[in-house]
């Protein structure tokens, strides 16, 4: 699975590389922007994206921008959650985080321009598949809709209103399937939107994406517990710290990670219409369930 | 001209009361949204964009959602400008800001949530004029343009970084076209882009909304340097103790004034081609020329 994921990886870095070859802006403005895009992200959303794609027999070009795009929707959201006003961290991905480098100032600024140019950066690609307008558009507004305050911005403004409050396994829930899982889902099923999918095809991935956004996330929780700083890149134990809730805490340990396996297995059986070219998505669901990091 | 005005805020503001009717969305985050969307704005940009589209002959329930964007994008670049890290403003339109009600947290992911939800508006609506979708998708990417790294953010970053600098007339027009212009300018095009215009029509409108855009910041810094804050609403004098370039300190209020007679002259000159149809907006150039708040 690795080597997939590397291959997709960069097949995305290059145009990424590509499209952040910005002419005309400012330059502290541009730096403040690639410094975080290029920081070493596993470009997981961009792979789910692609692979959906893949396995609903899509032509990849068509939706390489959009990978891009969620790459950095998500790296916006990292730089935003990351200032001294929202969780203060310091480090991410082993390297300083975007405002200790550029200020709070040009870290708001490069998050909302990221935001924005995803944006531009999608819809310069509908107009180039013209043919295919229509598609594009549902797509576009599938990840807006779980970029926006309905999807991750709704988890987000949560996780900071729970902060050093008793939390309940529902807001626990909530603030999971919002901040992560939607984005992940959203990645999934603009990559098959664009091969005008059944119904059928498209409830498949939503069970497959929300069982492997939960799935995510619980692994997280359980590698910040059980896990050392230095595999991670960031400071682990923040969570606990905090006082935050955790699936850990919630289920301890052992049962936490049963329920990841329970979860990834229902993942993978959920995309059993799509037969043998569901395999990557398949190997996927088992990789997020093992990661060590 | 007053009246014209206020018919299209009137228009603007019951749609938007519509599509902040959100559900599904946490409390908080929706009252700092709504917060400053209804903090009476003068609903500029959306107008500029109405009128367009009414001069180039369009349906204007087919852009009022697109103008009710474009005052989301306006209102999201006003709260992240006014946080600490930024302008750091208290006052805004006789209102304390975002963040002072909200806390910066939930005021920078109550702009993020602003900049996204104006995209699905603006998204939803393409959706819903399925016919005409192609111009949706050219209009809603030239206002992603102007609002993005090329555009907006562009006049942001200089404006942070030129803080406290010496600045050029060359630097203190980079800011104005791109903080301010540039979304001026695609309220106006993509009022008309609807409606499939010329290459004439759209240079006529890029050249008046230039114009009046530079007039919009050349008055403002007059009423900055000779108004009171009770018109304002804001602190004013405030750009000139910051040793901020401003027209009037680059030619004098009387040179000042008399480029922004200059620059209107030109704006109305330019929408010669659409006749009488161009009446709104040549009458809206001299009411920005002559305002007093």
């Amino acid at each position: 699975m690795n080597e997939i994921l590397q291959n997709y990886s960069k097949k995305v870095d290059e145009r990424l590389n590509k499209l952040f070859d910005l002419k005309g802006i400012p330059e502290l403005l541009r730096n403040a922007m690639s410094y975080s895009v290029f920081a070493g992200g596993k470009r997981l959303r961009p792979a789910l994206n692609l692979m959906a794609n893949r396995m609903a027999g899509g032509i990849q070009e068509e939706t390489l921008d959009i990978a891009c795009a969620l790459e950095m929707i998500h790296t916006y959201s990292l730089i935003h959650d990351d200032l001294p006003a929202m969780d203060n961290d310091a480090m991410r991905r082993g390297k300083p985080t975007n405002h200790v480098v550029f200020g709070e100032g040009h870290a708001i600024l490069a998050g909302d321009a990221l935001l924005n140019f995803a944006y531009e950066t999608m819809l310069q690609n509908a107009l180039k598949h013209s043919k295919n307008m229509q598609n594009h558009v549902k797509a576009i507004k599938i990840i807006a809709d779980a970029a926006g305050p309905k999807g991750m911005i709704a988890g987000q403004s949560c996780d900071i209103e729970f902060e050093g409050k008793q939390q309940s396994k529902d807001e626990l829930e909530y603030v999971h399937n919002h901040k992560t899982g939607a984005m992940i889902t959203a990645s999934l099923l603009s990559g098959i939107i664009i091969c005008s999918p059944s119904h059928e095809q498209i409830g498949a991935v939503i069970a497959y994406g929300e069982r492997i956004g939960l799935v995510f996330q619980i692994v997280d929780d359980i590698l910040d517990e059980a896990g050392e700083a230095s595999k991670m890149g960031k400071s682990t134990r923040k969570d606990q710290q905090a006082e935050k809730l955790t699936y850990p805490k919630l289920y301890g340990l052992e049962e936490s990670y049963k329920l990841a396996e329970r979860l990834t297995g229902e993942s993978v059986a959920a995309l059993s219409i799509f037969g043998d070219k569901a395999h990557e998505l398949v190997a996927l669901a088992s990789f997020l369930l093992v990661r060590n990091h």
